[in-house]
C-alpha cells in the first residue's frame, strides 16, 4: 500500500479535471502541493504578486473553457488574491483559489499568517470551505470544480490547514470521486422556446445582442445561424466578442446605440441587463424583448422582458433553431440602415486613424496594433480610454481572441492574463493594450514574462494621467482642481 | 395622481404573486403593510410566537406550490422566525420573510430593536437585503420571488426600514415589474437522458427513488408513468409522499432499504444523497445510478453517478418517457419478492396495531388516527418516534396530503404548518400528529387555531420523555443516567 | 492515567467558572455532556422550547453577575436559543451557548441537522467558534468566559462537532487553563477624573443617570456615596434599577424627562445614549455631560460629551469620590423642585390605584402586585404597557431585585429569567408580570415550573390586544382598521 | 447658508483628526473628496496601485500615533486594499479605509464597479459601515475614528455611495461631532499591580519583554525608568523596538531565547504571546508571568499567567513604579550572564560583517547599511533572511525608528510604509531593506517616490530565490525539487 500526502492528493484531483498548470507565488504552507506537481507533471508558474497569480488562473480557465487554479499561501497569499477573486465572481468565471493556512491545532493562538480566509471569502466566491480532513480532500476539490462549473459559473476557494496538507494518509483508504458534476446542457422549455420563435417571426426590426455565455458555452456557431436565419444584426459584447467574424455582413458594433432603440425584437443572450445595456433602457421602450440566461436571477432583471428562457445559450439556440426551420426573412432595409450608420462613422474615424500629427493620435497607434494583429494572436486588453479606442479598430474574429476584465471594469488584470494566455498558447502571439495607470498596476510580472520565456507584447496609450476620471473632474470642478 | 406608501407597494407586488394571506405577529415597524392588507383584501393572520408565522409560511407554500410570505417586526420579530427560515433553507422551500427595522437615519444610534439583520440571515436564505428606497420596493420583491422560486428554491428575506416603509410616492412614478420571473421548466440534455435510458433498458433489477421536486414540479403523473413503463419498484421520500397511491402495485414503502442495496439501477428523483440516504450508500457498491436534479450541486455529491441529469423533474420525466417509448419490461420476480417483504413485515406489524394492550401500544393509536385518514385529510407530523410509526401507518395517497419537517428534523413545526393548512384548504381536516415534546414547543398556537376558527386536530403519542434521544443514552451511559 | 471525553472536559471547565447548572433542551448531539454534569453534580434543567433555554442562561448570568450556560443540540437546538442570544447581546449580558453539531467527517455531506451556526452567530455574538480538537475544549471554553466577561459582556457561542465531543482523550495531556482572564476593575485615568470632579464641584444642578453597569459591576455602594457626597437626585434605568432604595431622599423617577432637560451637569454612568434617552437629546442642549462606560464605543455616541471617562462604574466611582473628598454642595432647592414634581405625579397616579371601578384599572393591578413585593421577592417584568405601569409602582429596593428584556424590547424573555431566578434562588419567591401578549410567546414554559418545582407567581395584565401597537394604528389608520 | 457636499464632509472631519494627507489612487467614485481636500489643505497622495495607499495609511498612522486615511474607488479599489487592511487588523494599528459605491438607486442593478464591500470586509476590520445619509457623514466618521482609536486599535471601513458623497446639504443642518471619543489613558486595578509589584520584589532572575503597546502609548520612558527600578534586562520585539537605546546597559537581543527559559519573573508588557513568542513556551515552564496589555482577550491566552493587567502600557507602568518605590535590587550576575553570551554571539557575527568574500556575504551588506542609519534615519524591513539580519545589525535606537509588517509577515508592505516616512518626515532619511521578492511586491512604487519627489533609498538582498522557503523545501524535498 501507499502513502499520500493532501499535496499528492490536490494534485491529482485537479489533474483529473485538464489543469496542467497552476498559478502561485512561493509559499511555506502549500509546498506539498509544489512537490506533487513536480511528480504528476503539472507545471509550476510562480508571479511576482499573488494576485498575477489570481488573474493568470482567470485567464487560463477563459483561454481554455476550463477551471483553473491559483495556490497561495497563508494570510497575504490569500489577500493579494482578492482583487482577482472578485473580479471572476463578476465575471462569472470558473477559478479554483486554494489556500493554506496555519495547522488547526494552532487555530486562534495567533499562529503566522493566521486567518480565516473562508469568513471574508464567502460574499466574492460561489462557494468557499476550509478542509479539516486529509483523507476528504478530494472530495471537496471535487465539490470545489462542481461549483465553480455548474450553472452560473464562479471562483470557489479551498482552505487546506497545513497539518490537513502535510499529513499523509494511506491511498486506498480515500474515496477518490470521479463522475460527480452535471453532464451536458442545461435545456430550454420548448413551449417557451415557440414563444420566442413567434416573436421572432413577427419582427420587422430584430436584433441579437449575444455576450459571455456563447463564449462559455460554445454557441458561436449556433449564433452565426441563427442571425442568418433570422436575417438579424448581431452586436457582441464581454466574451462575446469574436463569436462572429467581423467580415460577417450581420455583424456590427458601432452603431449598437441606436440599433438597440429601434428594434422590435431584441434576442438578448446570455449578457446581463447592467450598465452597460444602461439597465435594460437601452433597448427601447416598445421593444420586444426575449432574453437567454443560464442564471435563472437574470431573466428579467432590471427590465420586464417579453419572453424569458432559462438554458444554456447553445441549448437554447439550437432548439430555437429548430423552431424557426424553414423560416425566411428578409429585413434589408433595417440592416443596410445601420451598415450606413456603420460607415459614416467608420469614415470619421479613418481619417485620425491614418493622421500623422504629433503627439500621435490614438486612434493611428490603434490602426497600427490593428496591422499586427493576425489569426495567429490574441489581445488583452487592460486599460480605459486606449482600450476604449483598440476595441473599435483591431480585428477580434474568433471566440477567445480578445480578453478584457469585465463588468467590475478591474484595471491591472493585463499582465496575468497575459501569462495565461502564453502558457495555454505557446505558439500564439499575445498581445496586451495598456494604459500608463494600468500599467503600474501590476508591471512588474514582466519579470514572470521574462522567467518564463513568454514573449507578450506590451503597446501602452501613455496620456500621463488616468484619463476617463479626469475628463470627469474637469467638468465638475474645473481644470486646475484635477488629481488624476 | 395618487400616493401610496411601502405598506402599499409590499401588498400590491405580493398579491402579483397570488398570496392572498400574509402569516404575522403584530408589531409597529410593518404596521403600513398591515392597513394595505386591509386594502388590498389579503388576510392577516397573526400568531402567538413568530416561528411560527415562519412555519406557516413555508406550509402555505407547500400547500399552494407558491411562495409563502411571513411579516415580522425588528428584532425579536425577525430572531424568532431564524428556526422557521433554517428549515425552509434545508428543505428547499419558496418562502418571503419581510422584516422590519429601525429608521435608516437611526442607524448606527441605538434605536429600539435596532439590528442589521440581513447580517446574520445571509448564511440561511437564498437572498437577503435592505431596502433603502420606497419607489424601488416593488423591484426587490420581484427580485425576492425571482431567487425564492428559481433553481433550487429556498426562503428570501426583505428587511424595509420604517422610513423607507412608511414613506410615500407618487404612485406613477414606481417601476411596478410584471414579467420578471424565469417561464416553464428546465430541460435536460436529450443526449444524458438517452445515457439514462439505455441504462435502464439494460437493468433486471431497476427502482426509481423519489422525492420532494417530483411534488414541487406537479410531476406525479409522470412519475406514474415512468414506474409502469419500466415495471420497477417506487420508494417515496419527503415531500415526494403521495405523490404515488399507496394501493398502487409499484408503489413500495417497508422494503427499502433491502431493495435500494440489490437494485442494478437506480434512478433517484429530486432528493439529495443526504443523510436519509446514508449519503449514497444505501444503494449497493455495483448499483449503476441515474440522478436527477434540479440543483446541479446535488448531482455527484457523496457518490459517484453513472449519469447526472440537471432539470426539473417533471421535465426530465417527459424526455425520459419519450426515450423509452415502446420499452416493455418485466420485472415481476424482482418486485414480487419486495413484495413479499413488504407483506411479512405488514403482517408483523399488524399485530401491534390490533392489540387492546394497556399502555396503548404507539402502532394501535396509529391504526386509528389512518381510520380517520380520508381523501379530505391533511397530515401534519410534528414529532419523533410516534411520527415515525405513524408515517409507516398513516393513509398518504395524493400530493400534498403529507407535511413533515425535513431534512432539518425541526421539531415544532406542526402548528405553523396546520394554520397554513387550515388557511388554503379551509374545507380540509387536518390532522396533526405529535409527540409530547413537539407537542410543547409551539403548543401555544392553538389559541391561533381558536381564533381563527381552525378545527385541528391533534394526536399527541405521549411517552413522557424525549424518545430518540432516551434511548441512545441507556445505550452510552446506562438507564439511570438519561436525562430525557 | 484516565481517559476523558470532550463533554467531561466541557463540564469541567464551566464549572471552574463556577457554573453549577446548565439549561438545556434533550438532544443527541450533545448528551455527552449531560452524562458529565452528572458526574460534576452540575444541575440539568431542561426546557420545551430552547429559548426558554436561552434566555434562562442570560437571566442566570444576571442574577450571579457570572456567565450562564444553555446547551442545545445542532440545527433547530441553536437556531430556536437566536432571539436569547440577540438579546443577551444587546443587554451586553454574558453568556455560553454550547452547540451540537454533525461530526467533522460528515461536514458538507447533508448530515442531519448540520449547518455552520458559527458563521450566522458570528454577528450576533462578541465572539463566535468551532472546536476541532477534542484536547483544546478547555482552551476554548477559556478564551469563552474571556470573550463573554471582558470589556464589554456579551454572548459568546462554541460549537462542537459530536466527533470531537465524543472522543475520549488522556486527561494528563489536555492543558486546561486556569488563571487566563483580567483580574480587577479597569480605572480610569486621574485626569480626567479631576475634569469630571471640576465640573461637578461647579455644578447647580448636578443629576446622576445611572444603568446597568453599576448593577454589573456592584457599584451601588459607592453611587449612592456618589449622590449623597455631591447631593444630587439620581435616576436609574435597565438593571440599575434597585441600586438605590426607592425610599431614599435623592432617588427619582417620575420627574425624570424634566430633571434631565434642566440639569446643568449631567452624570451619566453605565447606560447608553440610546433611545431611552432619546440619544442624547434628553438632556438638554447647555447640560455639560460625564459620560462614565467600560466600552468606549459608548462614549460620545450620538452626542458630543464634556468629560468621557473609560472604566468599571465601580473603579470610576472610588476615584471620582475621592476626587471630591471634602465636596459639601447644598442643592435643596433643585431637589424640592423636583420632589415636588414626583409627588404631584404620584397622587394623580394614586386616585386609579385605589379605583374600584370595573373592569379593574391596570394602576389598581399594580398596586396589588406592589403590596405583594418585598424584599425576599424578585420580579421579571415581560409586557408592553402593563410593565411600564408596573416598573413605575412596584416596589424595587436593592440591585438585582428587577428584570426587564432591555433594549431590544424582547417580549417572552420572562419565563426563561423566571426559571433561572428560581434557580439560583430557590428560597425567594418570583413575581413574573405579563401582558396577554407577551404570555403567549414563551408560556408553554409553566411545565418546566412543574417539573423543576420552581413556584413562579404570573400576573397577566390582559387587555385582549396588543395594546402598545394598537394605539398607533389607530392614530394612524382609524379605529376600525387596528390589526393587533 | 452654505450648501457643502459629502466630500466637505469627509474631509473636514478627518482634518479635525489631525490629518493632513490621504494616499488614494485616482477613481471617479470618489472625486468630491479629492476636491475638499484642495480646498481644505489636505495633501493628495496618490499612488500606482492602491495596496500601496493602504500599507501608507498603515504606515502614516504608525509614524505619527494618529490614525491616517487611505481613499479608494469602488470595487478594485477597495478588494486592492485588502492586505493593507487585512496587515493593519493583525498589527493593531488604527487605520480608515474610505471606500466609493455606486449610488443607492443603482444597488443590485449591476452598475459599474458595484460591490458590498462592507460585506467581506467585516471580517477583517474593527468596524466597517455604509453611510446612506450624506448628512450624517460627519457621525460616522467620528465613529471611525472612535472604533480605530479605543482599546485594541485597528483598521475602519466606511463605504460612501456615490449619491450619497456628491449630494450637497444645508452646512447648518449637520451635526458634527467634536468631542466623541474617549480621553487620556486606561488604568490597571492598583490591587493588581500591587500583585505584580510583590512577584517582582522577589524575583532573581527578572526580565522584561516588551512590544507594540509601549511605541502606541508613548510608554518608552517609563520602560527605562522600569528596568532600571528593577534591574531587569529588556528585549524588545514588533513596535516597542527603538524604545530603550541599544547602548542602554539593560538592552539585550541575542540573548533572548535563553533569557526568556531562564527568567524566574516576567513582565511582559503589550505583546501578544502569538507565535514570536511560541505561544507563551519561550518562557520557562516555572517562570511566573505578569501580563499587560490594553487588549483582555490576549491576557491569559495560550498560556496561564500569574498576573492578568488590563491598562495602557503608560498607565500601568506609571502606577507599578509607584508601588515599587525605593525598590533597589540587584541583579547583577543575571545580566552580566547575559551580557556574556550576547557578547560571544556578537564576536561570531561580527567576522561576517568583516568579510570581503564574493559574493557578498549578507551581514557585510547588513554591516554597510548600519553604518548609514544615524539618528536622521528611519528604516523600513521588508523582506525575509535579509530583514531577519539587518534587525540584529541595524541600529534602532528611538521609538518609531523600525517598521516592518508585523504578525502578518506581508512581504511588500515597504514602499507603502516609505512614502507614508516620507510625507510624514520630509527631512529624514527613508532607508528600506529588501529581499528580491519582496521587492517585486510593489516595487512599481518607485514611480510614486520620483512623482512626490521622495528620496527612499531601497536596498535589497538579492538571493535570487525565496529564501526562506527554499531551506524548508531543501529539508522535505531535496535540493533538486525546489520551486522558489
Amino acid at each position: 500500500m501507499a502513502l499520500v500526502d493532501g499535496g499528492d492528493l490536490v494534485v491529482r484531483a485537479i489533474k483529473q479535471e485538464g489543469v496542467d498548470a497552476i498559478f502561485t507565488l512561493c509559499g511555506g504552507h502549500v509546498q506539498a502541493i509544489y512537490d506533487a506537481c513536480l511528480d504528476e507533471n503539472v507545471r509550476v508558474i510562480d508571479v511576482r504578486h499573488e494576485q498575477a497569480a489570481g488573474h493568470a488562473a482567470e485567464g487560463w480557465s477563459r483561454a481554455t473553457r476550463r477551471c483553473g487554479v491559483a495556490v497561495v499561501t497563508a494570510g497575504p497569499g490569500v489577500t493579494d488574491c482578492v482583487t482577482a477573486i472578485a473580479n471572476a465572481y463578476q465575471n462569472r468565471s470558473p477559478m479554483l483559489v486554494i489556500g493554506g493556512r496555519s495547522p488547526i491545532n494552532r487555530f486562534e493562538m495567533g499562529a503566522l499568517q493566521e486567518m480565516d480566509h473562508v469568513e471574508f471569502l464567502r460574499p466574492i466566491t460561489k462557494w468557499a470551505r476550509c478542509v479539516y480532513d486529509t483523507k476528504r480532500i478530494p472530495e471537496y476539490i471535487a465539490a470545489a470544480f462542481r461549483h465553480a462549473l455548474s450553472g452560473r459559473y464562479g471562483p470557489v476557494f479551498l482552505e487546506i490547514p497545513s497539518d490537513t496538507l502535510f499529513t499523509k494518509v494511506e491511498e486506498a483508504e480515500v474515496y477518490f470521486p470521479q463522475r460527480y458534476r452535471p453532464e451536458g446542457h442545461v435545456y430550454p422549455d420548448p413551449n417557451v422556446v415557440k414563444e420566442a420563435a413567434r416573436l421572432i417571426a413577427g419582427a420587422e426590426r430584430p436584433l441579437v445582442m449575444a455576450g459571455s455565455q456563447v463564449y462559455w458555452r460554445e454557441a458561436h456557431e449556433e449564433l452565426r445561424d441563427l442571425i442568418e436565419r433570422i436575417h438579424a444584426p448581431v452586436y457582441l459584447n464581454a466574451m462575446g466578442r469574436g463569436s462572429i467574424h467581423q467580415e460577417h455582413p450581420l455583424f456590427f458594433s458601432r452603431s449598437r446605440r441606436n440599433a438597440l432603440g429601434k428594434a422590435d425584437v431584441a434576442v438578448i443572450i446570455g449578457t446581463p441587463m447592467d450598465f452597460r445595456l444602461a439597465y435594460g433602457k437601452r433597448f427601447g421602450p416598445e421593444t420586444k424583448t426575449i432574453q437567454v440566461d443560464i442564471d435563472p436571477m437574470e431573466l428579467g432583471r432590471n427590465r420586464d422582458i417579453d419572453v424569458r428562457i432559462e438554458g444554456s445559450a447553445k441549448a437554447v439556440l439550437r432548439v430555437l433553431l429548430g423552431e424557426l426551420e424553414g423560416y425566411k426573412p428578409d429585413h434589408q432595409e433595417w440592416t443596410a440602415g445601420l451598415r450606413d450608420e456603420e460607415n459614416k462613422i467608420k469614415a470619421q474615424r479613418e481619417e485620425f486613424m491614418n493622421s500623422d500629427a504629433v503627439p500621435i493620435h490614438p486612434l493611428r497607434l490603434c490602426k497600427e496594433m490593428a496591422e499586427f494583429v493576425d489569426e495567429n494572436t490574441v489581445v488583452v486588453g487592460d486599460g480605459g480610454d486606449i482600450v476604449n479606442l483598440a476595441a473599435q479598430v483591431l480585428p477580434v474574429n474568433y471566440p477567445g481572441q480578445w480578453y478584457d476584465p469585465g463588468p467590475m471594469g478591474t484595471l491591472g488584470v493585463g499582465t496575468g492574463f497575459s501569462m495565461a494566455l502564453s502558457t495555454v498558447y505557446p505558439k500564439k502571439r499575445v498581445l496586451m493594450v495598456n494604459g500608463d495607470g494600468t500599467f503600474g498596476l501590476n508591471g512588474f510580472e514582466f519579470d514572470t514574462f521574462v522567467r518564463f520565456d513568454m514573449p507578450v507584447v506590451s503597446v501602452v496609450g501613455n496620456d500621463r494621467q488616468w484619463g476617463q476620471i479626469s475628463v470627469g473632474q474637469k467638468l465638475m470642478y474645473g481644470k486646475e482642481r484635477v488629481i488624476a
